[in-house]
């Protein structure tokens, strides 16, 4: 990462990409803000964005040069998929019209290493959000809420091993273990969804324990690219871990994106659920609380 | 098994317990149905059972001593854990009662294993219902339905890795492949609600597809006891495959129950779902249909 050049965020929905901007800019670097039109938030206003739609591909690098800037962080949900027509736009975007169609078709990874690829190809390094914001990915060992217990750090474990084998397949990035059992993977469903589903087997019997147990595991893919795709969680998980009626929540440590930090932090207080940084392949049985 | 000896089906809820009856008295086997108080389906007075209750222990032992059986099948659904109040029954279960609450108390996997060890030391032997109802399992290679294409063939392949990875954590025994990408692996919500799950994620576009594509799989666990727990499919399995959009649905050959054969095959066929048995590890490549 070169220090003093500006770098760009181009950010696509939700509030992850303001959290990153403020994060960099809070480190001291200049950040210039490319808004996705149609996707990105409103509040980004306040960083003063370039706004660019799918057809300004030439804009948007003839900007980043103007600019001075090296590396550039991509960051946020993307919604729509662009079609063709929208991406018939400027002469920038014509003549890499080639490139951008072969990364548009095929799976969702391949897009993203492409599009990655298509920025480095104009000289700019993609970088990710852990890197020029630090401060929003969890330390290992207990970051909030009470201490787990013996029982908690085992089936932190388990679903450890859980996530562990799913990661190295590609297939998710979640588990969950109750009461020494694994209860729920995560596949394309995500991990608010997995959550609920625990809460549904809660109250129809499936999943049973006396008062919370349990432990929710998110840690990155073995293979992922962070720079491009990393597992975030918020204070809506921390919530929806509470509804599940879990002790805790694990995420692997520098791998995940905690985003509302100070939110997370107070809901896992006042919930009473934990959060833990975990690295794999970390022997848990002498960390109990 | 002994030949001569009737066997003994000692039936919790279900059509299943019917099946295998009926299954093994088309093998030319003499059953005696032992039919749980409040589990059992009424539909096994065909066969004219013994009723017992939980607390019945001590009469179940007679029964089966009286008739001369050897081998027990123990099948059906189990959805009351029994109390201690309606355990405290007959004599014989009197004084077999630190064994039954030993076996009561702890996981359902090992409750089962331990039952199983109480028959053991009555000198009965706990065989699988595939033993004695073989053809309730499916035979490796395409059963029904069209035939799987190469595609199909190769999401066949990477849902097996799934379930082999989680089976061999003894997570699940369940998961679906949709192009070239695994969406879901089961854990405790059971297949049925897994399959519901990949019908909503095609509904909010999370799993896209042009047409039906993809398969379940559905394996027993690598050491997962047979004689006390099968995975099982049957024509609702294939009708909430054919929901979820899925090409077919492949099994374990020789080790997971295929219930109601006759309406599997007519709605594999009706629906255009394949049916597949697949045995682990096999190369799939070379099977294209």
């Amino acid at each position: 990462m070169t220090k003093q050049a500006p770098i760009a965020v181009i950010a696509g929905g939700g509030d992850l990409p303001g959290l990153v901007i403020r994060s960099a800019l809070a480190q001291g670097r200049d950040v210039v803000t490319i808004a996705i039109k149609g996707e990105a938030d409103a509040s980004l206003s306040a960083f003063n964005p370039v706004e660019l739609g799918w057809g300004q591909i030439g804009k948007l690098f003839s900007t980043l040069k103007s600019r001075g800037v090296r590396d550039v962080v991509l960051i946020g949900a993307v919604q729509r998929r662009p079609d063709f027509t929208s991406i018939l736009g400027d002469f920038g975007t014509m003549w890499r019209l080639p490139r951008i169609i072969a990364a548009v078709v095929g799976g969702d990874d391949h897009l993203l290493v492409k599009v990655a690829g298509i920025f480095e190809r104009e000289g700019l390094h993609v970088v990710g959000a852990h890197e020029v914001a630090p401060g929003l990915v969890a330390n290992p060992g207990h970051v909030a809420g009470p201490k787990p217990d013996a029982k908690a750090l085992s089936d932190m474990e388990l679903a450890i091993q859980a996530v562990d084998a799913v990661g190295r397949l590609d297939i998710g990035q979640g588990a969950i273990a109750v009461g020494a059992r694994v209860v729920a993977v995560e596949g394309a469903e995500g991990t608010d969804a997995m959550l609920e589903r625990i809460t549904a087997l809660r109250a129809n019997g499936r999943v049973r324990s006396k008062g919370a147990a349990g432990v929710l595991v998110k840690c990155s893919k073995p293979q992922q690219d962070l720079r491009l795709d990393m597992p975030t969680i918020g204070p809506q998980t921390i919530q929806k871990a509470s509804d599940a009626q879990l002790k805790g929540v694990c995420v692997e440590a520098g791998r995940v994106l905690v985003v509302h930090r100070d939110e997370v932090e107070r809901l896992c207080n006042e919930l009473g659920v934990f959060l833990y940084g975990c690295t794999r392949n970390e022997d848990f049985e002498g960390h109990e609380g």
